[in-house]
């Protein structure tokens, strides 16, 4: 059994801390919040001690491995922390918003043996990945385009999407690494359109988009294209189309049951998307658990690292400059970018 | 927290004991097994005791509530005994392969006022509800036709077959408790047809179908249509469609996964139908632990209960005779079967 | 180029007028109808000759063949008629509503090399016909059940329903040929139920159901079930579904495009069913023209012939009369109900 | 009657005449071809006069309009001689492959009352414009991105695509053309990506691409997203869809039949997708005849004009710019391309 405590019990740690508790091979060892209120509460409701602090979760022998769901600046220090003190961890994306923390970071644990395992996911969702595995096993031949839908349910509030790092970073970051993940193969190449449609007003504000397109092409010319929403009013939309020479593989939406209702008005209205994301992706994130125990038990290198969330969030800044300069930004200017001078 | 033991521990029986362990208002009070070391097993498993007896388990001050998943012919004994014992149970279908059994039973434990739930899980599928819920609603106005599709993956084995009761008491009996379930009004009339076409020679061994159709009618002249087949190699096929005049709800298959394919040689090609009643009924075994938790917790009847265990067993008695003597059986008829003389 | 004459020029009769004259290997060779203000409206719109009598279009040199979509009492006339002058026809269904006439005109034709069509369409629609081809080619193996969903968008007035014969004879014919054309050996016995559901009083009237379900068996132990109801208020409801050893084939709904609307209140609404018969089976009646031509062209016995008419009205006689009299009828039992003494 | 001739009888031209031939109110007035044998063929089969130049069916009495079939080269030429003659006239695209051309054949035909009608077919699909007619009609509000997928079977031979422009005048014109329609705003800036991955040395040989993505911005921002592929195994792969504040609208692949076939191996296998463009946009083809007679009938505009075909060209020609530099391309700044200095 794999003993995981859980940092930062906000909405996203206390569904990682009952997926814990509930997986097999994996007991909840613990949970700690800045906040000592939220610690107590799902202590109490789970039957499972509060830590103190990050310091004393690192230190406890009866910890094998951390999960960090703290707020995404704390993220990198934690990592950091995590990986001086040989704990294992699942680090929520991002790593952090600026590219030269990331990479200091990078520099930092540069050469550790510690499993350092990044949220993304999406990549557990069993649709999602049975489209990779497609790819993967030639079912469709070899690969040339790649078509990511990604929509929100419905915008942010502002004081949230003012300290996310705006729409490539917040949001497209998730559909940056499904294209890597499904691309198998970097990208070169990124061309982005930002638009202010959904709510221009606090977009301006921002000095952010809520509309979005993005092309990626990678060295061999693969394309991987992404749109984006804040706001799909019938559900949050996601769905992942790989084309190849043999074929398309399609990763369709999810609905809440299976209930199809025909009436004069309406024929054949299907049931609603899910529309949480925590709803949408229930299975996933139990699957990334599963994954972070077998990664743990087994001491290997998670499926999903931190240079898959640092290649992200390069995309990410290639997609913001691309937008912004209206041209297309090579990802190996984007990642030059950090570089110390 | 409402405190559960599961009597039998079989394939059901432990399924049952992870939901009830997973539920956040049940704890799992422990497991007891005609054979000690299936008990000791799942004990050990899920950190629970093992009762040596099922008088131990009706004794316990410990044990709230009961989950009898024994073989058939245990069911009525155990529900007599738990009603003596003032425990409220959940007993997985059916009560008894006699309905002069089943009668004997309710005279025994008439007028007790302790909750006895029937295992009709597929009440608590998700879309099966949604249809329900649909037709109660008035979402397509008055009912008219309600058509089950039910089909087992594959043949079960002759030694299973041989002591089941038969297709109707065994299979069946599942789809005349939707047909009540989504009719909401009693049947009055049965016309059923059997072939033998899976296994002809097992079934000529057997006495017995593995391939029926079968027409209930109620009083006002709905009409409830069941398809049954012992063997559907495309996997486990459950559908549920009510026609009424504003319209058809309709419940669908469930697939693995919402991966499509598309090649040169198949068009669409959607995942593997769920093909295993754990797989497919999941959310709905876990649910239908909620409704019993619900029941108990307030001591209230459960939404199925004894008498629903009985009528389904009385369609499948008129269901056997119509199929038999080839002529439409009122249910009255079938019902009278079992009284004493 | 065959030169096919129209007889009645009602709804259906003009539609198949356009057909012909549509068809690359057929030309319109002329029109009747006893009601001449019609016939003239159609030799005036499409430029072809409207023949003043039934016996001018048989002695008429320029007519290869005729097409009969006449009133129902007059088919079996015009059969003898056709058959009397050696002009292969096309017969819209049904032959006649009485068993007798039928068993009469069969006497009178019988051994006559003149081929004989009948109108069952729905044998031409690509998708129906594609289950039947997969259960003739193989593709599911031993075919065990066949599933007939046909339902009518609503109910047609009560003086057509006067003289339709009933609901067996009217509708169901369709789907008891459906269920010949699908299961590909004869049925054996008949089990059917009817309700009066959509207009009670109506029924009463008339002594007719407007809901049914009936079950069909052949020797070996095949099953098709067919519900019927006079009314789905969400379109033409028109759905054929064929289980095997090796698996299913379905045969599905069509929409009048191909446009799904997705907002908050309904998610995947799909584009209304085709309504209208018309509609609905518009390419069944073109392919249907195309089978009669290629018979005529070759002179060979069309795929669809009066001795199917006679089955499926047989199957029709021994369904009402297990409505009524509820139990399984014989088709060996409703068969002889025809013969002379 | 609207007599009408068509120039030019390859395979698209043969269809027109069909079409025409069967329209309710418009008659084949005669056809012409360069090559005298093709026009003497398609003369004989639809008995129609075969003309023996292009000035003689511009001089005739018995024509009343015109349907310009022929190469692509050739129809800026006959769309002038068509004005100057007075003959309405519906022009197959592209109106030519150079932007200078066009504009000077605009300078040409200024002012002209003649209707001129492209033929940009997809625009009378129903399901497409069902999707066009949703937005407009507000049913998804606000229209935010428009995602065009456009794939085509197979890769076209060599000496047709050396002539053809290059992907973005030949094949994404259509797709330049359906966002136009659905956006009902000018594009305003064209960022585009091309690749060579379905046969590389033939496109190095061509200096054209196989795989392409465009992303179009309008002045308020809205995207339309088009993914392009020369060859899609699976069928041809024609979708749309709008996402609006209220909701989207799609229009999905047709298929050539309704039938699913679900087996051991392959679970819910649709038919193939319709796969050649006559099969596929059959419907629309013959719609857009429909649109041309009441064009004519009326006198008025049609709704697909002149201006819509040079628009077109400008976003082809944006966006091989875009793909070619690496930057979006103002769409002010390709139409000025072919300013005379």
């Amino acid at each position: 059994m794999i003993r995981i405590a859980v940092l930062g019990v906000g909405r996203i740690g206390r569904m990682h801390a009952e997926n814990i508790a509930a997986h097999p091979r994996a007991t909840l060892a613990g949970v700690y919040d800045v906040i000592d209120a939220a610690a107590a509460d799902v202590s109490a409701r789970l039957s499972v001690p509060a830590f103190g602090s990050v310091e004393e979760v690192l230190a406890s022998p009866e910890v094998d491995a951390i999960l960090i769901a703290t707020s995404t600046p704390t993220h990198a220090d934690l990592i950091e922390k995590a990986v001086a003190a040989g704990k294992p961890m699942l680090c929520e994306k991002p790593i952090d918003l600026s590219l030269a923390r990331v990479d200091a970071c990078a520099r930092r644990i540069a050469g550790t043996a510690v499993p350092i395992m990044l949220g993304f996911v999406r990549r557990f969702d069993p649709s999602h990945r049975a489209v990779r595995d497609a790819v993967r096993a030639g079912r469709i031949g070899d690969l040339h385009q790649v078509v990511i839908t990604s929509r929100d349910p419905g915008l942010a509030p502002e004081g949230y999407l003012k300290v996310s790092g705006g729409i490539f970073r917040d949001m497209t970051i998730h559909d940056f690494d499904m294209a890597r993940f499904v691309l198998g193969e970097e990208v070169v190449a990124v061309q982005a359109t930002g638009s202010r449609l959904v709510d221009p007003a606090m977009m301006e504000r921002l000095g952010d988009y809520d509309t979005v397109s993005i092309t990626l092409t990678t060295a061999s010319g693969k394309q991987a294209v992404i749109t984006n929403s804040r706001q799909s009013v019938y559900g949050y939309d996601q769905r992942v189309e790989a084309l190849g020479t043999l074929g398309m593989a399609q990763s369709e939406n999810i609905r809440a049951h299976h209930m199809v209702l025909s009436t004069q008005a309406q024929t054949g209205e299907g049931a609603p998307l899910q529309n949480f994301f925590i709803d949408r992706y229930r299975e996933a994130f139990a699957a990334e658990i599963g994954a972070f125990v077998d990664a743990v038990e087994t001491g290997t290198a998670p499926e999903v690292g931190f240079e898959d969330g640092r290649q992200a969030l390069v995309l990410a800044e290639a997609a913001l400059r691309s937008a912004q300069v209206g041209r297309t930004v090579q990802v190996s200017e984007a990642a030059r970018q950090s570089e110390p001078a």
